[in-house]
């Protein structure tokens, strides 16, 4: 009775082993066939709760639990700390993910999810712009280049071809350093010049946005004339007042929630009305048509659900199998005698 | 950034350096102390939510987290599956805990809670039981001999001199067992005679419920005529329709519960009048006089506070400290450069 351990050093070999390109379309190609299976009544995915603090920096604490009815429980355990980057050079995003087994309530195994959160969250925008997204090659443009980012545009290029970036940030270490972190892509990057983040959405075929803006404060780019077609991934609104999108913009467009639950309480759909709101995103994998018209801006709002953590847990213990990699740790207290806690343990 | 790990070898080598009559002593003085210093203005201790299915048989998931500003998040995760001694030779709690840095969303630790769970609980009763039981040398009844029953009994043997134990479960193997498992205590312990429940919990001073009834099924034992000093630990009611308790006992009782809203929804004060509900036991701690009557039964209404968790995991993290146990492990991802996830980890 054993709990399986994937700590950092074993998600480095797998990624390195794997290779990010593969690693990321198993991700996105995961989501895709879960989210076409993917029935309300069998999987109960409870919206994110947690502990919110203020000392004086904003700090949260959250859990994702999930569970599929006839599989396991998994939770993922969730900080969001946006100072870590500037003050502690620590990943705003700290989390770890757990599976127990529900015959017997036994942890079958705990992940790091720093980088699972990443790449799944990278590996939903990459399906949903996959299906919504214009056909053709396309000029992605980023607001935010923190880690997010990474996975984001790294996922859109495995879905699309893409042929320029351009891209925004308001801290400067992020901003500078963001070609550096994506050279593994080989993709030509402008930075976007200051006070020219309504000229570059108006411009690009695809936005994301995944900043660290405070709640109350959105949103981080103004009124702008999208292109006709244009997508949008939404991902940094994740709490109650935390915006990214002007409302001019979500008036206009057919808004994609990951988890609709979740997304009117943290989401971009905070701000937008309840006829404007589309289906899910599972919804969407499971219309035999296409969902988007021809001319129309879509959002995905992505507020990160359960779901998609279990599926990149599951991925990577299934990776971890396939290559051997990973330990195992006798973790629980399990006595002999089930009946003497003070006994022999096993 | 390594996260200390307390597993089941590491807990066995505690138990066996410290002892176990100091470890359930420090357990019990720990609760006392945190409970003495409780502020709830200060303290977010949710109520236990979780999943529950039946396949066919009863399993739950949950999860119980607490924060104490200015300290760091505490969740246990405890799995709840009744039939598995009898079925699977397992505990029916199997349970870990962790602790996270709220500076940073840092996972600091994780440890076995199994056995945790068994000693918080004891403790939990024993605490009660120095408040509120008569100051005597004192006979115990206990309905249900299995895993907790050990530290219950191991926890009131701590406080008051136990001259006599009187005991029953209704399944063979933990009745057959029980005077082996206590037999480090060097109690007379005789078992209750079938049919005879009512007339042991007549005879005894302090009475411990800890069974597994199923939902719907209780009480256990049925109405009597309790010593007017009676002191009852209720420790199995932890669950909506779960009850040990006959209605008639709690209506004549001054009922503690350790935690008012988790003992409304889950415990015996699901059928208690609210106007008989009295204080928390933290409250009990911290009145500067004795809360019992003369002649008054009390009953300690114990579905399991998240906080007592805290102060358990804290107690072994400071004992691990102290003895130089247990291991440390790069578990999150962490990157060198904290805005990229694929970047070489520290």
């Amino acid at each position: 009775m054993e709990t399986r351990i994937l700590g950092a050093s074993d998600l480095a070999i797998l990624v390195d082993r794997v290779g990010r390109d593969a690693l990321m379309d198993r991700m996105i190609e995961a989501l895709r066939e879960r989210f076409a299976g993917h029935d309300a009544e069998l999987v109960d995915a409870r919206p994110r709760a947690g502990f919110r603090y203020d000392k004086p920096a904003l700090g949260l604490v959250e859990w994702m639990p999930t569970h599929e009815v006839g599989g396991p429980v998994v939770i993922k355990m969730v900080g969001y700390h946006p100072t870590n980057p500037t003050q502690r050079s620590l990943p705003s995003v700290l989390a770890t993910s757990s599976m127990w087994d529900t015959e017997t309530g036994h942890l079958l195994a705990i992940s790091d999810s720093t980088l699972l959160t990443a790449l799944r969250t990278g590996a939903a925008s990459g399906l949903a712009t996959d299906l919504m997204a214009i056909d053709t090659p396309i000029t992605v443009g980023m607001i935010g280049l923190g880690a997010q980012a990474v996975t984001q545009l790294h996922a859109i290029s495995r879905v699309r071809t893409v042929q320029r970036v351009v891209g925004y940030d308001p801290s400067p270490e992020p901003a500078d350093s963001f070609a550096d972190r994506i050279a593994f892509l080989g993709l030509p990057f402008d930075p976007c010049p200051e006070g020219g983040l309504e000229s570059m959405a108006a411009e690009v075929d695809v936005l994301v946005t995944c900043t660290s803006i405070d709640i109350g404060a959105g949103p981080v780019v103004g009124d702008f004339e999208p292109r006709p077609w244009l997508h949008v991934n939404a991902v940094g609104a994740d709490f109650p007042g935390k915006l990214e999108l002007p409302t001019s913009l979500l008036e206009s467009a057919l808004v994609i929630p990951d988890t609709l639950e979740q997304c009117l309480l943290e989401g971009e759909c905070q701000q937008v009305p309840a006829h404007r709101i589309g289906p899910d995103l599972f919804e969407v994998v499971q219309a035999e048509e296409t969902t988007k018209e021809k001319a129309q801006v879509t959002v995905f709002d992505s507020t990160g659900w359960a779901v998609e953590d279990d599926v990149a847990l599951r991925v990577m213990l299934e990776l971890a199998d396939e290559h051997d990699v990973g330990r195992r740790l006798q973790l629980e207290s399990i006595p002999r005698d089930p009946y003497d806690p003070y006994g022999e343990v096993r």
